[in-house]
């Protein structure tokens, strides 16, 4: 760099510009950069699907290379067409996405772009990315709400309270089953209080629903359709195995589905992706295999922490959140170094650890591992 | 939908909800709508690279299987640094995008989310896309300025003075060479506009930078990492082939690049995206080879329109906008009876269309048709 020209950068930075700049620059505070990974080590630390992308995405990418110099509208619109059909309801209530967190980003920029103030409801824990697209906003107020101590299920009536504070209407993110936690809240509970708060808008995150084993669970899919303010999201990153392919959709009644739509990329998601999905959509093997694979992992990891009486949260989820009784770093190191990548930190649980499942040859790699560690009295 | 859902949605949506929705139900106006392709057309309508992907895109897409089922972050990361070796630049100057239209979204929403009022100043015409990620925003005056006739460059003063009327300092997008005319704009011009105006955000979208032919034509990367308040835009849909694969990348001094990044999606581009953006960024021979076929089908294009007398505009990228004589909406269906998909409407160009450039074969059929159209009278 010249030095005129860090002369320049450094006063626009550092000093008190005559007019604030336009890109506010200070340092931002970005808690989700990425991570590299190690190569040789065992991933259970991003609730991705260990099976590999199904084998018919991989053939329908293969037989999509000739059209993947152009962009991907045509594809696209497939896509659409095979979600409406898979899910029975209207193709305008549809809206793509490059995963399940662009109709997170979408949806909740749609609110906080539009106000000058809003309350922004989240879950605590709670899937990072609502809260990592609204901070950005100045017009956000976000108000996070303890989740159930014991059920681990949304504090449904807590949030509420917090969400009727907003005069003009709050934003609310229910994920259900809720991440970190692997736990579900009730449905029943979730439509109720949407049939009772016409001015709020409902954010549902079902990226998990196809692991979930409760009766009384369901999809809000259809029955979002007939409301305006309420989003349902869903991902072909976990049951369907393409979580680096980059592909999620919406679903919500046509006017709001294209309203959260004026957020979109106007390219999203890639023609590969929109392929691969197309293909895995059809999939029932693999997406059968995937659940089962699921199940049996998580057998595994329950005897496990049963055999060594340590608690975990009831999962319907493709991961676990687990006693750790000691020090979560030392823990993570400790798997690390026996080549398992597990966790990572999701306050308030400092003595949990969450557990990515893999295949059951993983997991049983994992149970040995950790009973190793009981032995060692390190858990 | 049951009676009683269809009652409530009617309600909100049509009549007066006590208070404001929370997401803006009224009709959204979408000009970009995507239109579907009808099969064996010959596209020369979206400015995309005839040869396809390029064959190691291929191969790295094929190796890189085994992680599709994994978020992208290392191989995101291994992209960062692919790229920033490539232009020379540090590590923290690079943000990625699905496609450079995610960075246009990410830098133009850094400015609209943080201020009540911001004035965005474009050319017209240009590339729509800061215009589409600006509209929903409030806060945004979106500001055109015609390009300079004759040159078709961006007329710098006069966007000059429309920006110096924001006092807070504007959003300006300067596209060069520039969508939808082919034409630059001075590099030095630009530069000093930059420099005499911090308290302007300069966004300078290089998307066709590998094929200007034009000697005093620079892209301005390395610069921009020097100053707060300029980025630059780049793109693999073009001379790498890749526009349905999304990845594109901004480069920016390091704080204005972590700002806008805060606006990225956690997990963009995709895993295969990023693998064959690696590939292909060392593909030398394959850039070669679009360029210079890019190079043979412009000549076939300016000849043919020499010898029929018709209007052009000084083309630097992989499309000419041309004289047609005519109705726009005409000519293109006449086109399309002919097999060849050209154009689409970019007011205020009314008789001019714009053609993207194919293969050399495809280009000497469109030369065919445009011929045997001037024997007709309809050209």
């Amino acid at each position: 760099m010249k030095r005129r020209d860090f002369l320049r950068f450094g006063a626009a930075v550092a000093g008190a510009p005559a007019v604030l700049p336009l890109i506010d620059l200070r340092e931002p505070d970005r808690p989700w950069s990425s991570v590299r990974d190690d190569g040789d080590v065992i991933k259970l630390s991003s609730n991705e699907n260990p099976l590999g992308i199904p084998p018919s995405a991989r053939k329908a990418i293969v037989d999509g290379f000739p059209d993947a110099n152009r962009y991907p509208g045509d594809s696209n619109a497939a896509l659409v067409d095979a979600l409406a059909e898979y899910q029975g309801v209207p193709e305008d209530t549809i809206v793509l996405g490059a995963g399940s967190t662009d109709v997170l980003r979408m949806t909740v920029q749609a609110a906080a772009a539009k106000r000058d103030h809003v309350r922004v409801v989240i879950a605590e824990p709670t899937f990072e990315d609502v809260f990592r697209y609204s901070s950005p906003f100045p017009s956000v107020e976000l108000v996070r709400v303890p989740l159930i101590e014991g059920s681990w299920a949304h504090d449904l009536e807590a949030m509420k309270r917090e969400a009727d504070r907003d005069s003009d209407g709050a934003f609310v993110y229910v994920c259900n089953p809720n991440n970190p936690t692997g736990t579900v809240t009730s449905v029943a509970e979730v439509k109720a209080w949407i049939d009772q708060a016409p001015q709020h808008f409902f954010l549902v995150d079902e990226a998990y629903f196809e692991f979930v084993d409760e009766p009384e669970y369901e999809t809000l899919i259809r029955w979002a359709t007939g409301r305006p303010n309420v989003v349902v999201a869903r991902t072909f990153s976990k049951v369907y195995g393409m979580a680096g392919i980059r592909v999620g959709y919406g679903v919500a009644a046509p006017r709001t589905a294209a309203r959260i739509d004026e957020f979109a990329m106007g390219t999203n998601p890639n023609h590969l992706g929109a392929v691969g999905a197309r293909a895995a959509l059809e999939d029932d093997a693999y997406v059968r295999e995937s659940i089962e694979t699921n199940a049996r992992a998580l057998s595994v990891v329950h005897e496990t922490l049963d055999g060594l009486g340590l608690d975990y949260m009831p999962s319907h989820t493709n991961f676990v959140m687990h006693e750790i009784r000691g020090s979560l770093d030392t823990y993570r190191s400790r798997m690390l170094e026996a080549g398992l990548r597990v966790g990572r930190p999701f306050p308030p649980f400092t003595d949990r650890n969450r557990l990515s499942l893999g295949t059951v040859e993983q997991m049983e790699r994992w149970a040995e591992t950790v009973r190793s560690f009981r032995r060692k009295g390190w858990i």
